[in-house]
């Protein structure tokens, strides 16, 4: 394994930061993790709060391999891999990065977990551009297996290859995504589908639980196990996506139109008056989510799926 | 329990009715079934077909609670719920459902399993329009727990609440849709992410294998244990939702305004040239799908979550 007793840099000790952190340690069993960020408690903060991220794993053994600095230069000085995910702020970035480029050895992986700068914007102040691309995870990245690797069109080859090879030797599921574009690409799905279900429920077709039970009993379960494509292919029997379109096209498009009409007469814009009363309905609905049992269930999912 | 012993009689016996059947008879153990369709072949095709929905059930005491009939008057005759899945053509259900109504007790419960033909619409020849309402399965109702009940503006709250308590009872997810309308909630969600996934996949972002595999390893297993607004709400911590939105509004405004400009741009409309494509990749990656290891994943993750 071209992987092992390799030496990761996590760049910012946020939820993200951790839970990268904590991944790296439980799926590449002879890695070094070292924490960078600036706070003045990193070590004890780091002690407190990764063994919640480390599950089903030895805590002690991983923490073992765990060690934290104020220092940048430090952190990334011999890492294989630097892995960032500090302030949304584009300008922080490109200025991240133009430093780490300095201080890291010449062949090491740079990996942003932003979910919406591009490399393109975050490199532009690099001496050499094809080091940097984008692996965005779906949250929390210790539990979710997908990471979406976004390269910009500088992005080398080489460095895009390492990236894919290197999660798929701890079992995730990276995808590449061939162009930078707004969202990438599993937040444009979420967000879309999440849009209809504002536009649902401010029409008051269906309440906010009603529709996340409508989700949970259908959907859900339906794409965990084959996705859009795939399902709509299996629902058109012997003659698969081209026999579905062909016989529910029809109802399909009367549907993409009653959403677009809704949209516009509903106005489904952040921040209009249709967002307070979801926002409400969803508080009175759940409170406090229990994100560890979530986490649990979500687990048992994946597991079940791969079985 | 109020639904034992019961008398279901199933109108039409596709695909959707045997999976419909099938349900009844493994989660409801004292109840019979009488399948009705016009097929001359009907007994040996139903012997033929229904044991493959009988997953995990004694196969032999289940089709021994099975009878045959090619007329409709007697199937309803006796019956304490009617549940039609004949052709999705309106003509069809409004003269079906008068001839129902003269045949069947005055207290049996009237379902449609139609996936867009209004309860309204179909009732429209009755005498007695209190009586019908849609419960649309999600393919196939034997896996999957949604029910969607879709009353019509006449349909009496005791045929509403009556309909859910029975799909309770039998362990399953019935979830009321307060208004018709078009494609009801599930299928208006379901197609508008499949809108984007389409248009993600027509502009080049990513093929059609790699957009399931995102869907599979992030959103799929999520909403399996959370919706989107249990999820969000979640993701947004101690604020909510409302935190969710303060923070990523502004990229969940974006995503959704880059969707508009490319549904409208690549012109993503039943039919058009990006379908031929689409349909054709699917094809290439996934050949015939195996609906019997999808539908034992699906029930292993449902499991998972009821855990």
């Amino acid at each position: 394994m071209a992987f092992q007793n390799i030496k990761v840099a996590i760049i910012g000790a946020g939820t993200i930061g951790l839970s990268f952190a904590a991944l790296h340690l439980m799926k590449n069993p002879n890695c070094t993790v070292t924490l960078y960020d600036t706070r003045p408690d990193l070590k004890e903060y780091m002690e407190a709060k990764l063994p919640q991220f480390l599950v089903d794993a030895d805590v002690k053994e991983c923490t073992s391999r765990v060690s934290t600095t104020v220092s940048m230069a430090e952190a990334v000085a011999d890492a294989n891999i630097v892995q960032e995910q500090g302030p949304e702020n584009a300008c922080f970035k490109r200025k991240a990065w133009s430093r780490i480029e300095l201080d890291a050895p010449r062949d090491a992986l740079f990996w942003s977990s932003t979910s919406g700068i591009p490399a393109s914007e975050q490199s532009m102040d690099m001496e050499d551009q094809t080091r940097l691309v984008v692996v965005h995870p779906y949250n929390p990245p210790h539990i979710m297996p997908l990471l979406e690797v976004v390269p910009s069109p500088s992005t080398s080859q080489g460095v895009i290859d390492r990236t894919l090879e290197y999660w798929r030797s701890l079992g995730r599921v990276p995808v590449l995504i061939r162009k930078e574009c707004t969202g990438f690409v599993a937040n444009r799905l979420a967000f879309a589908l999440f849009r209809e279900a504002c536009s649902l429920v401010a029409q008051g077709m269906v309440g906010v639980e009603d529709l996340d039970a409508v989700v949970q009993a259908s959907m859900g379960p339906r794409w965990a196990v084959a996705g859009p494509f795939k399902s709509y292919h299996a629902g058109g029997g012997e003659g698969g996506l081209g026999s579905f379109m062909d016989k529910i096209g029809g109802t399909v498009q009367e549907c993409w139109n009653a959403s677009d009409e809704d949209v516009k007469a509903g106005g489904i814009v952040v921040g209009k008056k249709w967002q307070e009363d979801i926002c409400r309905q969803t508080e009175e609905a759940y409170g406090v989510v229990d994100t560890a049992e979530r986490d649990l269930k979500t687990k048992a999912v994946l597991e079940a799926v791969s079985r």
